[in-house]
């Protein structure tokens, strides 16, 4: 099955395609959608859902996988990020795949084995989880460790349900 | 023409629809779109999307008009209320119409005279500047002053192009 990651920002949106097998893991595909800061909010949140759409509709993943964010201590930050995680929640939704969220800590430990990893380690992991990859930037690569935790959640769930 | 006021939020959105033609407004309708609290955060946004999405092809407006928030002290109703936000702006912005953003104050200017009108204030004055309309509740009336403040935003535009 296909996994889309997802890591929302208004300015940058990292997205992450893999294919989960089992355990197997591969990449698909990994990008950032960027919106243009000057334009206006209505115009940045339909630039962010139309290359979010184009996406959906290459890909057709089986499910998506969002971060539980980060509150930023800046409140017009958080409110920017809220505005396209909105979007971002709403589009996957849309198509009528499953959408997880997963706390920042246990993507760190899914991905890396403990809950306190640096974004450095995060991205060294994901690189050897995924042979071959080639990370197109550090949003791309939150969201293709978040589409990671949700393939091992799908594994120990089966595994719980087999046994 | 016709104006759809906006006062988003993840728990209840308010909308208000009014005529303008020049200076003489009407109301056409108004009311609340609430989700449901138990429900996962993608579903509520597809719920609010659904609601929004219907509103706009029943009335048809020619604009859209959406206050500037406030941004809350809590980060995690500022996240809610974005992520709520950046769905209603989207869902305005993909019919192709023009989507206006007041900030509080000007609203409240442009329907009480004074920056820093109470709600009680703009309550009172939106019922008399929409004769015979009865108000669904305080985010309702919160989304017919935008509009309104929407509508004296064009008629001055219109003076001031034709002096």
């Amino acid at each position: 099955m296909l996994i889309l990651g997802l890591d929302p920002g208004l300015g940058t949106t990292g997205w992450g395609v893999i294919s989960a097998q089992g355990n197997r893991l591969s990449h698909i595909a990994n990008g950032q959608i960027k919106t243009d800061a000057k334009a206006p909010l209505p115009a940045r949140l339909l630039a962010l859902d139309a290359a979010l759409t184009d996406l959906l509709l290459l890909y057709k993943p089986d499910a998506a996988a969002v971060e539980e964010v980060f509150v930023n201590a800046n409140p017009q930050s958080t409110l920017k990020l809220g505005q396209a995680r909105g979007v971002v929640l709403l589009g996957a939704a849309r198509t009528g795949i499953e959408v997880g969220e997963y706390a920042a800590r246990l993507v760190k430990k899914s991905v890396v084995g403990v809950g306190n990893a640096s974004k450095d380690q995060v991205h060294a992991m994901v690189t050897r989880l995924l042979p071959g990859v080639t990370i197109a930037g550090p949003d791309a690569a939150d969201a293709l460790a978040v589409a990671i935790t949700h393939a091992h959640h799908m594994a120990s769930a089966r595994r719980m349900s087999t046994t």
